[in-house]
């Protein structure tokens, strides 16, 4: 091999499979190594370091081959300062810019290591070089001025170990599984919030209006009213939804209690919306009487906080329903960069939890609950490490969480 | 039209639909109709009558759409006898004979309109000339010498009229849905069991692995041995994991309390079949005390009858599963005649539940439940007009259900 | 019965089941009927006609049952004049404002039936006095000083008749079925493509990002450039994976002509955005020679007008995408109101599907194509009479689409 | 730790995964490790090689670990010969047996490393003494007096590396993804078929009912007739549907030219089975000219094997039929012991796939392609390394795999 570089792994490197995809990666990218230093902690407390020489035959495929090192938590010995450049137009990031990933991430940057704040995936890397601070920022937000990291030189990723101790999210190991037992399943969910909230950490919901058709409405505003859940996250339907059950009894017309559609219930729909609008907003509507429970009203009467954000299949939408898109996912982020936020509860939808994902740093951990195994399988693949998912019916999954919260509250 | 015949509807031959599938088929077929006498039942209680002249172009098209009316429920004015045809050799059937649907059938036969007992789908009509019965028979058991009924002449089936009182049933109108409130629509299939229990009717349980895999192993139990269930038709995988679950704790060497796998787990599924092996049967191994829970142990307690059917992905199988799958089919069939049979509940079983259906009279109602929303309609599809479907998980649907069963029970 | 009002039903009321939906409706609303006359048609061309009175215990009873009635074709005797209201505030409709169907409707109206303009389903209509016209408008769209219809009186439906002639879409019968001949069904789709454009019709394609993903953006790409797709609806992702296979040859990192993942692909995606970005436009790319093929490349050079509409999972987005889902609503209806419109191709996403169908009336034509059998299911759950569902994978359904155009293009 | 061994690995254990696979086990059973000695293979075609003493705190749990430990291929240094034990009875086996994987394995017996044969999951190994050979056997086919290994010292697997060279095997690597590109995956799956061909493998097709209600049956017809598939697996329904295809050219009754559904069509699939009940065979109905073309009939006149076997949910079935499905097992392992079968295709059956995976060595490449994606899911969880998944239309795949081997027979 007529190129090469060296690299530093450490850490648990074997078990969490850092290795081996290092291995996979030379192996892919037809490169090649040679293993100058290693030693496998003896124990399997102990972290293990290798260093290893990575050739290959050109200085491009090199480069490649080490910028994809890179992303599994490579150091580059000898490692240069970051690149970076200077955007000219607004939205227009320079040639090269270097695209994040969701994990902890380190720029070398004026001889020191600095932290990127507000992790996200497929974002840019800005530097404030008067603070020596970093951040993410999204491409549609860049302005004339900011300064940018380009290439991949000089940045190191924290890629996540898979840790030791065995919680839920540790043994499923990023599984979907139907063949789980579903009960026993929620119940470590539920001793996982418990605990969540006993560290001080705070929990959201990302929800899709499912929840309230399949009769879930009840157990959520509970979950809310009872603080289990600290943030909404949802779209215009499932707050129609919810606010038509209050209002009518429905939801899109049927009766939650009997299953059954009610008379010219497929009105209640739009004139909810219409009652909304003309209170001018959720928050005025629950002022005002007109809403007297459900998942929005424990949202107001609790402070939870709430986003909706818009799609082109709403109608209406009400009046507190985000409709430019960038300014949902702006109104999103706020929350997720919260440093206490510590799990994502992703129930029923697609879209909105494709989104929030998009958004979250690798640390929160998430679980997935759709009774579409595709959707679970996709939301799973988005690089987040400690997500469980669960093919299961909204519908009876949230009444059992409810339950299972208070019984294991009960036990302690 | 050259050639026509007279038929005649009664009953609730419009809100069933009859008459608007007599159009279809006459539209479908080229075929005309002359509508001679009408009576549309003036009250909603009152049945409605009529009297068509079928035409046709030629004398071919004209049997054939009267062949299809008649599976409708049309009755042809001046109908003749069946034409019936002797068996020469075993299994092999006369040119042209009849094949069944799985409702109310009778045929005309010496002048008298004899009931056919045993109705399934896709059967023979034997004839006994003696007694002057009939019963329906599969190909595969004809013998030589049965007189089997030939061509559509004389026969003439009562198609099911849509009931006007709305019970669960009747509303969810054959449809399967995600989008109903999940614990409702538990409490309604509730409802309806504690009815026909009441009724001194039967309800059967065909049940697939997952119903252990997903941990609802205790809820079945409970209803077997609260006498929910009257019956289980079931493979060897259910047996197999159920008595897994009770002699290792675990199914598929997963332990059902924690959701994780446990040491050496892989190899108590076939340990448990050489248990039972060892035991001679799953009685024996009640017996003996080795088996002291679970579904299996309950059937065995309360003389539930079971019928364990084998499949080709069967390991071992137990001593109880029926190899042959012919012979499966017959025992199954023992207990599908029986008319008390009210209720089949098919929960996570493809290939099970299309063996009960093909079975089933279409007076049985079904339930169907899946996590795969393909399977519910598929199972939907197979002709019972009495049955509903539910896209959920078994593993909180059966717990669900039974506490549902005894909140109704206290309620009374 | 205490309140009894006359209806009349005419046309093909029995074998398109409209009679049979009334007489379920009465049941339903436990009201009662009266059948005063009823002449069925003779001959399997001629209309059928039936008045009847309808009755109920209370006013409102009757009322609402008649107004359900009403939706499914009948028109009552002695019909009264459309109430009308004003609307004092925008957006904020007047209580118990009439809501549309997507079928072709007509209002009373100073002594007139006026017919619907750019009818939709959950809609207004709001009333020209001057000029005697109406039109369909959404909520969001009322103005201070609209005139709005109220309550049910004095408006017709005219619920789709199943015609007779059996094309593609008659004999699918709003079936979803994975059972069927996939490339026969193809090839019937196809002619009546071609059927469409002899009848000087459009067609219009909304499409997901899988049609990228699967490979099958040349085939899309042909059918543009041929003149077999008019418009396009689609969102960021599809245009963005498609640009990024016209400048990387990769769609989402992966490469489409060898399915494998590319170095440093992950990054294609965000470098695509960000070249269009530079370009200022989808147009300007093309013009500028940065993009030379594909889907986008094709509708520009042809003149085909597409529309991106936003979602809160954009990255980016595209200068072209809008942003705010109402007005990216907006923007579809515009071409959707076009009366030439006769055929959607929905593939491979529900949302845009979804979107896309709540803006159609009933007489556009709809094919719904999707891998996941719940999403073609709740396509064809909406309201459109001619739809037909194919479980399939777009990747081989499209180019087989195209295939089959050419086929039949030669034959004729 | 107070008990412990050593063990050894050798080959490329990083890489593959396998280190990584021990140390996880270590962590689950809280275990400890020491690396006594460790050589990563400095290039990447060099093995590495590593040598551990593993500990645990008390004999049994050291004994599971080092158990667990050998299924992924570790080596126990000082390793004592295989223990075995004596049947008594038939179909019980001694307790303690050791139950296979589907890896090569060989037994230390007699101070040598006997290779196991006909390796399958789930079964004995049956040692003869006498010749010094040993092979796999199911539990049900235990006889008194056959010598079977207890406990899993001695017993050696050799855990699937994953190789470097990337065929589609490889780059997919278990992966079942509807984001790949179709058209380029079909024409990678057919470039191994004809690489298999070359190399005088064969390739076999299980294959469901769907195949031919999709319309594929013409495709794998030709595939039979050119000698592509060289062994079929199927079910009564995929034969009976095949040979009504071709008698009555409808499948179930629809006609797969027009797909729709012909008169007294209901009845072609009973007539069909009759038909061949009375012929005595599907060889008998193609000799007698009964059965001219399909998929059935080319197997006949290419002398292609198939086994049909059994379900509980057949009609009739066919005389080819085997009813008993432990026979029917034996019927398909007979093939499957074949050295030269080199690649399954699964398609569109999930019971018949499952049944032929659980009697496949890990060796043969498998290829799952159904509709429903949790079905291609479970397939690849069985345990074979060298599976791939698609989830796609049958009716398509099929005729463009068929048309891809063309191209690329036509390419050469």
């Amino acid at each position: 091999m007529k190129f090469s570089r060296e690299i530093e792994l450490r850490g648990h490197i074997v078990d969490s499979g850092i290795l081996a995809k290092v291995m996979d990666l030379v192996a892919e990218y037809n490169g090649d190594f040679d293993t100058e230093e290693f030693s496998l902690g003896r124990q399997k407390t102990d972290p293990s370091y290798a260093k290893m020489k990575i050739g290959a035959e050109t200085e491009e495929q090199l480069s490649q081959l080490i910028s994809e090192l890179r992303r599994v938590g490579a150091l580059v010995i000898g490692e240069e300062e970051v690149s970076v450049a200077t955007v000219t137009r607004a939205k227009v990031a320079p040639e090269g810019f270097y695209s994040t990933t969701n994990h902890p991430t380190h720029i070398h940057f004026n001889n020191t290591w600095i932290p990127v704040e507000n992790m996200k995936m497929d974002a840019l890397i800005v530097v404030d070089k008067k603070h020596m601070t970093a951040k993410c920022l999204v491409q549609g937000k860049l302005m004339p001025g900011d300064t940018v990291v380009v290439g991949e030189e000089g940045v190191r990723v924290d890629f996540p170990e898979r840790p030791r101790e065995m919680g839920v999210f540790e043994f499923m190991g990023g599984d979907v599984s139907s063949e789980r037992p579903s009960l026993t399943m929620i119940r470590r969910v539920a001793a996982e919030i418990i605990q969540m909230k006993k560290n001080g950490k705070k929990v959201a919901l990302v929800g899709g209006p499912a929840i309230i058709h399949s009769g879930a409405s009840d157990a959520v505003a509970a979950m809310v009213r009872e603080g289990y859940i600290d943030l909404l996250f949802a779209g215009n339907a499932l707050a129609v939804h919810d606010l038509e059950h209050n209002i009518f009894g429905t939801s899109l017309g049927m009766n939650l209690k009997s299953g059954e559609l009610v008379t010219g219930g497929h009105r209640h729909h739009l004139y909810t919306i219409n009652k909304i609008m003309e209170a001018g907003s959720i928050y005025a509507a629950v002022q005002s009487g007109l809403v007297t429970r459900g998942i929005m009203y424990e949202c107001i009467k609790n402070d939870t906080p709430f986003v909706l954000a818009g799609s082109i299949r709403d109608d209406g939408p009400l009046p507190d329903v985000i409709q430019n898109t960038i300014q949902a996912q702006d109104e999103m982020r706020k929350y997720i960069v919260d440093p206490d936020l510590g799990m994502m509860l992703m129930v029923a939808t697609l879209l909105h939890s494709i989104a929030v994902g998009n958004l979250l740093p690798s640390h929160v951990k998430t679980i997935c609950v759709d009774i579409n195994p595709a959707s679970v399988t996709k939301l799973m693949d988005r690089g987040t490490s400690q997500a469980i998912g669960m093919v299961s019916d909204a519908g009876i999954f949230l009444p059992s969480l409810l339950e299972a919260l208070h019984e294991l509250e009960k036990e302690e």
